[in-house]
């Protein structure tokens, strides 16, 4: 069988692991963390970065930062996965699900605004595939609003978005928090992990707070109180060095890792050009405004019975596809909590895309094959 | 300088990791996960356990389950780590604190009862230095008036609580839920870590929900839905197979890491008893109910200047000795909130507790060289 996905280790991980662990410190912030840390601001650019132990705890972290209150509106997309509702939901907001673009599975910048209300507090655009949405229109409509914009860049690791100014920013450096994914899954792993983006500076001190279990901590380190006690909400946000190190190792290779994956990428999409003409079914497009970073490679079939049949077909060739998200606006836990407005869009992906099998390992066969299965499909 | 803490690695870790890493399964709830479950439920007889990132998200965790709503109210002892309170507040309790015993830190069971009013719905007990609650007491008056207990547990792995009835039941697996560190200043350690104990079980399908982002991801895997998706709020509690990895190798050495921890405890004990009664200073004690798994050892000064000026002595002497909790009614975070009660003997432990260098590669040199200094000691 191919699986769909399995997760790389650049070979370093365990001994940086034996690192933090011959240090005497495994706990969280330790060596390896701030390695991490130096790495997105100083090599990336970010303000300020905390690593949290998923992108879940990270998006939890911008919800109590942002200081959601019960009734408080967060628009987002239906077809996201549920840590991106749930974070919001924990705290007590109501959340507003926007429909997906017709031409991409993201949320359709231009459904935002007439769902804005004077509740709404926050705006979550969720860069599907690591794809950029158009953040200079998402964070024009928060700005005439006054609401925070917190991106889901679970999946954007090392894309970027080029805005009118012709600046080119990375995803996750946009919005005034974001919350980036390492599980396993992604381009770049700690087995489960995440962290937190905070490009706010006002929320920069409050951040490292909540991140410390709502102490004052990191600040009496710096000598700046002279001890340190409860002042705050919070949680235990920080990974242990285990997890750091992992990441470390990870983070040092990521051109490696990420030119393979875009070979990966653009193999598949002249491979499967041919047949998804043929059989009338989408391939992933990428806006001007924003690049590539190969995190997965999807299809939209015409319909969910091509969809199901496909992945069927491939099984049966030992090809592990999947399908993603379940709108979640049509969930279980939120049917009847929606407004009722339909969201055909967000629908149509639930019933219409797989993903192909995408990891570092694939082999040039083993791609080839895949490739070859799907020009044979015949429905 | 002979350090307070320094987490000891069995020399399995590493090899784990790295069997976790070659499997192709480094995200949460895989083979090490389900190794530690086992050991847990297996060996222990807890009746479900679910490991997390933090003892902070088993908390967390424990609060969503018993379903904590705003107004809620919560006993706890003052004299306990910020966690304990947080992940109540986080869902919108208001918490009462209890003062301390005064033979021992934890809380005064026999305080417990008067602070009942309509809206309390919990006690959680904190078993300090791993020495049991008296159990009994707490879950009559809990039964007596329809409370959920949940037993912090964080310091208590490997420690018993003998109750009227004559069983000798694991700390943790009395009330109806229990939350364990494994945090590196702990007996067995992850780095970052903890566990949930799910002894009520009406308690556990829920459980896996709330561990798994709020998805029945647990019951699909199990063929007893045919898809998942979002049926509840959850968070992303598991930790990865890194850390579950790391755990299961600690955790086969339990018995060689306790009786390594009991002599030293022990020996700081004896060692320690003419000086403590010549200082006027209060060595810890055990009730007859409780075992000792050797957590930590502490030492209760007559005043706040004589354990001032212990720590400053000792340091003198290149021995890193530590203070431990500040009473949370008296943070800057509960100040306005705490109903004006004097809690007397929280504020004591505050000021004068300490607790000595405590692991499992402290030598027999270094120890006898901290007995010897502070029996020289004479403030």
């Amino acid at each position: 069988m191919i699986p769909f996905n399995k997760p790389y280790a650049t070979g370093k991980e365990t001994d940086y692991i034996k690192q933090a662990i011959d240090s005497g410190k495994i706990s969280g912030d330790g060596m390896f963390t701030k390695k991490c840390h130096d790495y997105f601001e100083q090599k990336l650019g970010f303000k300020k970065t905390l690593l949290t132990t998923s992108c879940t705890d990270a998006l939890e972290m911008a919800s109590i930062l942002i200081d959601i209150q019960p009734g408080d509106e967060v628009i987002m997309p239906s077809y996201t996965f549920v840590s991106t509702a749930n974070a919001f939901v924990l705290r007590g907001a109501k959340i507003v699900f926007a429909d997906s673009r017709k031409d991409h599975p993201r949320m359709d910048e231009d459904s935002i605004e007439n769902l804005i209300t004077s509740k709404t507090k926050a705006i979550v655009p969720v860069h599907y595939a690591g794809v950029a949405c158009d953040m200079d229109k998402i964070m024009q409509i928060a700005d005439k609003h006054d609401l925070f914009v917190v991106e889901d860049a679970a999946q954007a690791i090392d894309s970027y978005y080029t805005g009118k100014d012709g600046q080119k920013k990375p995803l996750g450096s946009i919005g005034h928090l974001a919350a980036f994914s390492f599980h396993e899954t992604k381009n770049i792993i700690s087995g489960e992990g995440g962290m937190l983006a905070v490009n706010e500076p006002k929320l920069i001190d409050r951040a490292e707070i909540i991140w410390e279990k709502g102490t004052n901590r990191s600040a009496f380190f710096r000598g700046e109180v002279n001890k340190y006690g409860w002042v705050d909400i919070g949680s235990s946000f920080l990974p242990s060095e285990l997890s750091a190190a992992f990441l470390y190792a990870q983070l040092e290779n990521l051109e490696k890792i990420q030119n393979k994956r875009i070979e990966i990428w653009n193999r598949y999409d002249e491979g499967l050009a041919e047949a998804c003409s043929r059989l009338d079914i989408q391939q992933p497009n990428v806006p001007v405004y924003a690049t590539n970073n190969a995190h997965m490679y999807y299809l939209i079939c015409k319909d969910g019975e091509q969809r199901n049949a496909l992945i069927d077909y491939l099984k049966e060739q030992n090809i592990h596809s999947v399908v993603h998200y379940l709108s979640l606006h049509k969930s279980k836990f939120f049917e009847n909590k929606h407004d009722g407005r339909t969201l055909p869009k967000a629908d149509h992906y639930t019933e219409c895309l797989l993903k192909l099998p995408f990891y570092y390992e694939l082999k040039i066969e083993e791609q080839d094959f895949i490739i070859e299965k799907i020009n044979e499909f015949e429905r």
